[in-house]
């Protein structure tokens, strides 16, 4: 983890084909496995300068001192997790050679166990208060209904969805591009404190580790492979989020986005994914679950437009009452007339529409009652 | 017209077996065709109430007064057109029976040529200041473009619809549930002066007819056959608008909506559309047209990200740059060992780096360039 680049498949498929010790053993020899490196450009179809990567490799050897991350993470309060261990979640094989070696946690959640329901909220660092609003609510929604919410802990739309899920009963994941000690940035240390209680710290870097703009992209795989989809509150047309959204549909996750203002710069990446059918238009904490959940679990309630007394009636009741003046009255045959209704159906009809409060009869014929 | 309500389909039949002026005709003597009531069940599969329907048409014959209606009409400046008319819009044609007997026209525009390139836009009344914003921008937009913008002469959105149209060039139709010369609401009396001048209203009632909730219902078939396609801005749940994009659907008519704030009772209607796929998500002019336009003419320009200069590097290049420390500087060695590259390399990508400005050489080691 120290030698290679978070996500680099060609240790990815040395630590595959040869296992951790033997893989760090070839790299200290300065020798790959014989066919190993014919074997990588078969299959790529093309040659890979292997020789290269495994002097960049050494290079680092020097620096690295396991041991001392080890105690240090000890010293923290973080574990490691490796594939294999009780903890790991083995969704992230999905991620093939991008397999991240082995991932640092701080906190009281159990990884495994807390993403088996999981859903992931990104978005603009930069966001506006209605994108702030909005992934706060679906995160409260989704915690209070048992969902753990993962998200990078950057300023905006993550930290919103984290600061929801602590609202609600549910844990809740900060997947780190620096080491769970960094946890950048400084001014959600506050949030980090409450995810180290409730939720957990997840980073591929050891401790001390500083991000860099790679590790904020290569992370995203990350958040996008450990949870059952991804759902962008807000995304300007060049936005971190939209990369985790294109891991999820690399990895058959479920993408959902959701809709704003056409005027909003930060909702442009939104209304792509969903005009390119990348993404699932999503509106409330239901319509997610019932997007994310197994299918036929959770059916999200459709939007239901209110029944108006008005709707009970029959089609030529409509017409009558339609037909009924507001202010002065009408006789039953001008009524009939203007309905396109005879006038003995007319005239039952008006019997049952003021017995129900829809008319009366005045001196000067009838009308419609005030209330109606 | 006047004698069977908007819409009737069994008067559209009538009409399409025997002619208006045979019909008419069976209808004063009391007497449907031989045989036409029973081809009509046949059709239906199931017995309809002709007789009482006739009766219903004939109890309004003693009011009619076609010569006065002409005549009225043409003191308003109003005109008649029935199809086979050189102005009739054969694409009403679509409704089947349900195809209006005749339309009033009163404006500039001529209502067949006008509708060949056309959109409607249409939403709530009682629309929020997002929608009358967009709703206008839409329509000024697609109006410089040519395309004549339909409506329903409502407040709210179907007003700043006109509106946005007459800031543009094209034309713009206002289909009324009332007279021509009513033209209700009476508040949007100015924009109905400036669409005489430039456009059409158009309605299936005679003059001095007055709007009824039925009729506003009938009406909105008109909007959608009348255009390539409709677009809603903004709709509650239980919104006028979503009716005439239900015709839109029905006839085979484009269907868009406007995606708008998740927190707005405004906007449920638009993203169940955009959710059921019976819409698709719309957000720009462009969008609009090359939805309705013919297939491969006006392809609407993707959102473009802006390219920054970082990304014209190649892959290494960003590794060492990102390995460069802003402030202090690092040695060659150093900054090879952090990016993973060799330090041959590293050293010729620093001197390109360098000439084109993002990395400098201090007494202190490489840094980054402040402007950078």
């Amino acid at each position: 983890m120290r030698i290679a680049d978070a996500g680099d498949p060609l240790m990815g498929q040395l630590v595959a084909r040869y296992g951790a010790e033997e893989a760090l053993a070839q790299v200290r020899e300065g020798r790959l496995g014989p066919g190993f490196v014919a074997e990588i450009a078969a299959r790529r179809g093309k040659p890979i300068d292997c020789e290269r990567r495994l002097a960049a490799w050494r290079a680092r050897l020097p620096y690295v001192d396991a041991e001392a991350d080890l105690a240090r993470g000890e010293e923290l309060g973080a574990r490691l997790v490796v594939p294999g261990d009780v903890e790991w979640p083995t969704q992230l094989d999905d991620l093939h050679h991008e397999r991240p070696l082995g991932l640092w946690l701080h906190g009281s959640a159990d990884l495994r166990f807390a993403c088996l329901r999981s859903v992931s909220i990104v978005g603009s660092r930069a966001a506006t208060p209605y994108g702030v609003h909005v992934a706060a609510e679906l995160a409260a929604g989704l915690s209070e209904a048992g969902w753990t919410i993962v998200s990078g802990g950057a300023y905006g739309i993550d930290a919103a969805a984290h600061r929801g899920a602590l609202a609600g009963v549910a844990e809740t994941i900060a997947v780190l591009a620096c080491g769970t000690d960094v946890a950048y940035p400084a001014g959600n240390h506050g949030l980090f404190e409450g995810m180290r209680a409730r939720g957990l710290l997840v980073s591929e870097c050891p401790p001390g580790v500083r991000p860099t703009r790679i590790r904020f992209l290569v992370r995203n795989r990350l958040i996008a492979a450990l949870t059952r989809g991804t759902v962008v509150v807000e995304a300007a047309i060049r936005s971190g989020a939209l990369s985790t959204a294109g891991h999820a549909v690399k990895l058959s996750r479920h993408v959902a986005a959701v809709p704003g203002p056409v005027t909003s710069g930060n909702s442009i990446g939104c209304h792509r994914l969903i005009r390119r059918a990348e993404a699932v238009c999503v509106t409330t904490t239901h319509e997610v679950i019932e997007l994310m959940a197994a299918i036929g679990d959770d059916l999200s309630p459709e939007p239901r437009a209110p029944v108006l007394p008005r709707d009970r009636l029959d089609a030529e009741s409509r017409s009558i009452l339609e037909a009924v003046p507001s202010r002065s009255g009408a006789g039953p045959a001008t009524i009939a007339v203007s309905a396109g209704v005879d006038l003995m159906t007319t005239l039952s009809h008006l019997g049952v529409l003021a017995a129900a409060g829809y008319v009366e009869r005045t001196d000067h014929g009838w009308r419609l009652r005030r209330s109606t």
